[in-house]
């Protein structure tokens, strides 16, 4: 049976990485067969990749750059690595995918929908996520989070208003396909959030569950 | 006035880089600003993005890899370098441009002309080079050329077919755009190719040459 594609979103430091840590644990005590992975990345192309992407640098990335860079990452690793794991019966668990570029490319840097989406089918066909859990919390509290971590990378380095806008696009993708998209109220203590993640993919688990 | 976007192109080792320097030095000393890049690369990030296309790797590069990546040093390169340029009234020679595009990932590897097209025109909106001078020769006479430069790349490993298709591809796209094209028999003697390349760029600086 093909495994189900579940990718983890938000903004900076709201708790992606470490729910998705959580929840392959879980999952792997549970039997299921997972394969934990990232974007951009997740195959040593795409993560040389997302080094050119990440590194701050003198010269001014066109945004054009910018989103051709994150869908030739997503190429290499949904063809290579993502579909290929899905159709051995793997769970694929995935710290961001395409709903990033709508909400940083797109919400963020101000690139249109329509180009997104263009980039979108042309990698992805008719491939989408099975799930899309969204990590929501204010912009503040999860920079609160990254900052605690140390050195920023080129994105974190924009200010609030960037990522509020990125929060919003989030939230309006979300309300627009309640059946794929699972908002959690990441602003709450981590093992509060954790069980609700937990909660969520078990329910995937049992026959009932899915859809 | 806005200078004029020329771009060399042909398969490996018919003389492009060789006659570009050469085409240079020529324009300068009739008093012409030329601004000398090539493709992929032309700005030190896309300088990057040309190094991850060109390494010979483990992993597997899928097409559709390959075609962004392109796209993206591309994006990168005419937006920071040649259309400014090219406003500030230089000339641009341009070692491969979006025809060396259709001609290796089209009819080298088989990626469909529409896809090709359709990054063609996210990057470029209607941005065409104003003069191809296409380079043609039997492939094997470039490839001996280029084998005795020494090691080769990702893409000089390919076969014959790949090249004799490729080949084709820019024979076929120069055919339909007569005006805008210019076939150079590349297995001649390079003084005698370097003439006909002067004389065609001499031939665009006077009035009556252009289009
Ligand atoms: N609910 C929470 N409450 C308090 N701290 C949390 C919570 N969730 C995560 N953290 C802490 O916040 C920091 C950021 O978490 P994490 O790296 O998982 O976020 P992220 O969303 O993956 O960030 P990024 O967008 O930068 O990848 C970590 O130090 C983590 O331990
Ligand atoms: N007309 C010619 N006759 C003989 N040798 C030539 C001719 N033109 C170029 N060469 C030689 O062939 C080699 C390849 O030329 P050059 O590097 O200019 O080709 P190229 O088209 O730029 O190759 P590549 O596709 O690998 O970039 C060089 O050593 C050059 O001196
Ligand atoms: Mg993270
Ligand atoms: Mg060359």
């Amino acid at each position: 049976m093909r495994g189900q594609f579940i990718t983890f979103e938000g903004t900076e430091g709201v708790g992606k990485s470490t729910q998705l840590a959580n929840a392959a644990s879980t999952l792997e005590n549970l039997g299921v067969d997972v394969l934990v992975t990232r974007e951009p990345g997740g195959t040593p192309m795409a993560e040389h990749i997302r080094e050119l992407l990440l590194a701050t640098r003198d010269e001014v990335v066109h945004e054009t750059t910018e989103l051709l860079l994150m869908f030739a990452a997503r190429a290499q690793h949904l063809h290579t690595r993502i579909l290929p794991a899905l159709d051995a019966g793997q769970w694929v668990l995935c710290d961001r995918f395409t709903d990033a570029t709508f909400a940083y490319q797109g919400g963020g840097r101000g690139v249109s929908q329509e180009r997104i989406a263009l980039l979108e089918n042309l990698v992805q066909g008719n491939v989408r996520p099975d799930h899309v859990i969204l990590f929501d919390a204010p912009v503040e509290t999860g920079m609160a989070r990254a900052r605690r971590r140390g050195e920023l990378d080129r994105f974190e380095q924009e200010d609030l208003e960037f990522f509020q806008r990125i929060r919003n696009t989030y939230l309006d993708r979300a309300n627009e396909a309640p059946d794929r998209y699972h908002i959690i109220n990441a602003a709450r203590p981590l093992n509060q959030v954790s069980e609700e993640v937990v909660q969520l993919l078990t329910g995937l688990l049992s026959p009932t569950g899915h859809g």
